[in-house]
């Protein structure tokens, strides 16, 4: 019930990516060049300038097959509490060592049984952008100037599925995409002046980020659009889920990536938050009490229509099999020229039509909530990987109807002075399964209330709570919330990061 | 500059809809079922059971080629005003004659001198559905019961361009169309118990609407989804929409419909509004000085991502003269080579893309607010008709990327206490080009208050005064609103629904 792909493709479980493949383009972040297990000794989490391929580094083989983030800094004890499902113990970074940036908070816990290991992962950076140009130069600085480079503050919450390679792959490397991205942007983003229309061909030319570099408008019959600062920074991320799912695919026997994740991040850049969704885990804002919403999911049910339009236009990606038609249920051979209720690509209404033999087919999205599926088979439309996905007992491929793209949301920092309560709560469905925007707030203004406003660690219990609060504990035979209805059985993992005074708190 | 189709197809002029060709289809209004022009003697609004073909009625042939709403009750010489683009009189149904349903106010005032007639036209009804099932019967009962039938109030703003046609056949006829499809619905309607989800082949079966009609749910694997009372209206509506489109597609040569329309209208059907439009037309409730939007417009700026998608899938409906990629403004030759910005169907962000050969391209859709357009011609992406348009000087047709399905909000008037001063505004965009949300509002409250509640001539002089604060006043070699900026040029067309009590003051 709570698999996101059904039983039949959700065994395959991932055994991490401990691979020494290469990737093929020297531009494009390495799949190895990141520590993915827990073992490693947690170092300064500010990468290093000119760090974007880095040099593979050697993991330890161990017997452990999967990984959690380095920031919980596990002991091989530890990581077997972890992966315990009869436990179900909350993990969050150790109070002695060094704090996540902002003094985020975080808090994990395993599912109940639902998969071997826990498939969320998770990842909080401070990454370095050096500018494409300064690196082309005659000589690389050490120590950068203004114009040089900047830094991103990053979080990532990725919530995997038939296996968790996809979700391991996307903590490791999507921020490096991002910074690929970035880096043709540094001197764009940091003048005052609109981004210019049009570039030289030349990387690394000076001279980029002047205006004179605008071609002199020209459309008599179309002033032309300006384009914002905020528009190329979500540019820049839409394309980085491209080309980390483009990676994934490349790579994915390697690095034995079978399965897909969704995928939520954040990026805190010149004075805002853009906060991109992939998937069906949430974020919002508390501010003083209020919930502002910062996401939207992505499944089969709120992506009916993009998914059908899909189905209807290019028919041969339905097989045999299914019809883009939606019906309330799977229709019956018997009622074959019944009128039955349905609707098509373009209705948000339901109507009658005479059934005939085509719609004896299945559809391609059926079912409600939790249950709904794209090809009785996935019940989330956005996020990496998922190359391999086939419709059970068949060849048909379901990857051309999910999409890598996240919607992004940006938040200006700059237009409101935050108090050290206001929050942004990132979960992953663990925890908006069982739990709403407003029990949410509530348990914002109940844990932070109790703890000092300078006290960096109410961040951690917050998220603690978040987290505990979603599981329950364990009475008559399940995980049962205080009400008696059950817990979250699935993976839950939350980040809660601090909104007043970014960086302050930065240890 | 105001109209929505570029001149190079704008000069055909509709001559109104008096030919005599009958619809093929006996089950389909008929296009010259109804009055089209304002000759006729005003009748009840009411329409008759039954009459959903109707016999064809002589129309008087005169000399003028253009009709206005039937409701506004004009005279030859009345008719001659609302046609002049020097004066542009005002116009509203008289004090003396009969008031439309609810004292709804309507106003309009012809364009500055953008077409020859003005494009817009309005249609106010009450139209009493009767159930397929009670005439298919033995006896057709002249005093419906209860079961048999139902009566919506209907409301219709159409606001044509290349030609008056296409408003004027949809403001005939959609209401007919909707009708018809909510003769299978009559009892179904009025059955508390949830919609069938199947029902027998035969029309007028009797004992439809029995919940002995559903069909046991079956799937394990889905629970059955249920489907509302609401959501069978909202897909009659959009049924209603499609097949008067495909209407205009079948009669277009012999009713000369060469153009198309945006179409805004309002069902008051058992309790509820339900808003539908297709186009960029606007509604918004005023409820105790409150904006509530019941619409949102289409317009290649809106669905950029929806058109640009279509290109990318079917990419023979470009020809060789269009790319789906959206640049800012149109790339040159000389840069070829350069890195512009750009987004793909995927992106709401932007980024730079190296340009190739095919991106000299034209771009599918380009420009800003009011000049933003699809394939450089239509500056609307829903509405009917439009099946001959074509792209300037070209064969590539346009009417693939446009789409009849109107979006359609549901308002339930019982779950407020509406007063006096509660109003829905439903205007052209004519209004709208020049008016706000907030000073609609304004207005609402200025006029209302300065008229007695129970003033039923209150809701016209608040269509008119809406209409006059766009149009402004001849001054400077241009028609000028008190702020002197320039008024609205366009034909402009408003109702003015009141909620309080919905049909208490129908006279």
């Amino acid at each position: 019930m709570l698999n996101r792909v059904r039983s039949a493709v959700a065994h395959l479980v991932s055994s991490g990516g401990t691979s020494s493949q290469r990737s093929k383009s020297p531009d494009l972040p390495n799949a190895t060049s990141a520590p993915p297990a827990a073992q490693e000794i947690p170092k300064s989490s500010r990468e290093k300038p000119g760090n974007e391929v880095g040099a593979p580094q050697k993991t330890a083989e161990t017997t452990l097959s999967f990984s959690r983030p380095t920031f919980l800094q596990l002991s091989p004890g530890g990581l077997r509490r972890a992966d315990d499902h009869a436990g179900r113990a909350v993990q969050s970074p150790p109070d002695t060592g060094r704090r996540l940036p902002w003094s985020t908070g975080y808090a994990e816990v395993i599912n109940a049984g639902k998969s071997r290991h826990n498939e969320d992962q998770a990842c909080c950076e401070v990454v370095y952008v050096e500018s494409r140009r300064s690196r082309s130069g005659t000589g690389v600085s050490r120590e950068p100037s203004h114009n040089q480079g900047f830094c991103f503050y990053y979080w990532g919450l990725f919530d995997g599925h038939a296996g968790g390679g996809a979700a391991e792959m996307a903590s490791r490397l999507l921020h490096r995409h991002i910074r690929e991205q970035l880096k043709d942007l540094v001197e764009i983003l940091q003048d005052p002046l609109p981004p210019p229309l049009c570039l030289p061909s030349t990387l690394g030319t000076p001279g980029v980020s002047s205006s004179s570099q605008l071609v002199s408008p020209q459309s008599c019959w179309s002033p032309q659009k300006e384009v914002t600062h905020d528009s190329l920074v979500v540019g820049a991320i839409e394309n980085a889920f491209q080309l980390m799912d483009e990676q994934m695919a490349r790579e994915r026997r390697g690095h034995q990536v079978e399965g897909g994740c969704c995928a939520l991040v954040v990026l805190y850049l010149l004075g805002k938050m853009y906060v991109a969704n992939a998937g069906d885990s949430r974020a919002i804002i508390v501010r003083n009490g209020e919930i502002i919403p910062m996401s939207r999911e992505f499944t089969p049910e709120t992506e009916r229509q993009r998914l059908q339009l899909l189905g209807f236009l290019k028919p041969e990606l339905l097989g045999s099999e299914f019809t883009h038609l939606e019906f309330p249920r799977r229709v019956q051979p018997k009622e074959l020229g019944q009128r039955m209720l349905y609707r098509d690509q373009n209705m948000t209404g339901w109507a009658y039509k005479k059934i005939e033999v085509e719609d004896l087919r299945f559809p391609l999205v059926c079912g409600e909530g939790k249950k709904a599926r794209v090809m009785a088979t996935i019940g989330v439309t956005r996020g990496l990987g998922d190359h391999n996905l086939k419709v059970c007992s068949s060849t048909l491929p379901i990857k051309p109807f999910l999409s890598c793209f996240p919607e992004v949301r940006v938040y200006d920092l700059t237009q409101y002075e935050h108090c050290p309560d206001d929050v942004l709560v990132l979960g992953t469905d663990g925890l908006w399964d069982v739990t709403s925007d407003s029990e949410v707030a509530a348990t914002v203004d109940r844990v932070l209330s109790s703890y000092e406003p300078n006290d960096p660690s109410r961040y951690t219990a917050l998220a603690q709570a978040l987290v505990l609060g979603a599981r329950g504990i364990p009475r008559d035979r399940g995980w049962r919330l205080p009400n008696n209805k059950l817990g979250s059985g699935d993976d839950i993992s939350v980040f809660v990061i601090p909104l007043g005074g970014p960086g302050s708190s930065y240890s």
